[in-house]
């Protein structure tokens, strides 16, 4: 059940998109050039208060979001509203991030502990030059990739599996590295090539390093056995290949 | 009929992208921060002497081009092909300006001179929030627009028509701001309108001004028939509502 109280700090749920390309990543750095380094600095700017803002999930420098979701608790005795919000963020914000949605959330919800699921993107570009206005937004392959071979590999990572070989996140126990992932699509539009993801969570760099591994595949670089072998011992080894961060988009969080 | 000499200096026609934003329009700039500057200075440092590159028109800061054309003379003694040229630009220019295709030309085509119609276009986004992704790609309009009242203003432009009130070029001689467009279109996909101007020329700022004349009728904020006024009587007056360049694109040059 969702609680919306009238007394305590009313919870503020945010829908982000943003150009990662300027920043170093979602999480808050000590340099300060993170994205939620960007709008908390604003929220502290409205509230004259330091605010935390909870992400779902991190995404790595350079990788670009659609539908980040995020949460943060207004001061108690704000009455702005969440359109409010919205357009004072929005206002303040460089053009590079925007707030596409704010809403009244109940004070269980939690932006991280809540999601129940994500949906990753990977665009690539496979013709010869890359057009400038994809520079930082897709990853430039400069030969043709078959697409049908590259939607085969990755059908072996749909399921339920430990991707402990497919993460770049070392020391994880045991069992904390099996995750089920829903469906995986490839979808060509002449040299635009769109890997979608979809799946209930993501290890740290695992879309990145499927897509490596998928791509190899693809290209006869590696052999589809060797991904089974990670798959089937995910200790014995460790995929190496990780896509640039540049394709990578989060296209939305689900509840 | 095109002559390529075997003697003299080959004539490279180059096919050019670019990302507007960063730049201060194509022609060089005393501050040496125009896309014609860019080139010119990797074409300095192949061939370790100055070159002349030749484009096909101006486009203003901010403006973008997917198919902007131009063309050099290559030093005499010089071996390399047009693939090379193509290889060795794209390898030093930065990537917000790409080489799309290099072909030798004959010495008498000229990319200004030659060239018999362009083709631009202008994005909008009418939505309450732009996409970071569309920022200084698209002119933000948070507005919904009828396109079907834009798309039926705009043809009052298409014919041969003296446009010297929808040029910000003063004191040009009468007669000489009189152009053909041979089309204009507007598609729309969800809060995204693209309008497409196909025609034998344009004049400084005419696609901006004639974008701005057609929204403005579209919003109800002007009357067509002040525009068939200016159209008519072209020295009595002069339209002063110019479209943003983050909006605009030079699509295609036709020879």
């Amino acid at each position: 059940m969702s609680v919306i109280s009238k007394t305590k700090s009313p919870r503020i749920r945010l829908v982000i998109a943003y150009d990662g390309a300027p920043f170093a990543g979602w999480q808050s750095q000590a340099g300060g050039d993170a994205v939620q380094d960007a709008i908390e600095k604003v929220l502290a700017l409205i509230t004259k208060d330091p605010i935390r803002l909870h992400g779902a999930g991190r995404t790595d420098s350079g990788v670009h979001a659609l539908g980040q979701v995020a949460h943060f608790d207004a001061p108690a005795e704000s009455r702005m509203r969440p359109a409010d919000w919205q357009r004072a963020l929005n206002g303040n914000l460089p053009s590079s991030i925007r707030i596409l949605r704010a809403a009244r959330a109940g004070n269980d919800f939690h932006a991280r502990f809540s999601a129940k699921g994500k949906v990753y993107r990977y665009d690539l570009w496979t013709a010869d030059v890359l057009p400038p206005h994809l520079s930082q937004r897709a990853w430039h392959m400069p030969r043709p990739l078959d697409a049908a071979a590259l939607q085969a590999a990755l059908q072996l990572f749909v399921g339920s599996h430990d991707f402990h070989a497919f993460t770049a996140n070392r020391g994880t126990p045991p069992g904390d590295t099996v995750r089920e992932i829903q469906k995986i699509r490839v979808t060509q539009s002449g040299p635009s090539l769109r890997l979608t993801f979809e799946g209930e969570g993501f290890l740290y760099k695992m879309v990145r390093m499927l897509t490596g591994a998928g791509i190899r595949v693809a290209q006869g670089r590696a052999d589809i056995a060797t991904l089974r072998e990670l798959l089937a011992n995910p200790r014995a080894g460790r995929w190496t290949n990780v896509a640039p961060a540049d394709g990578l988009y989060l296209v939305r969080v689900r509840y």
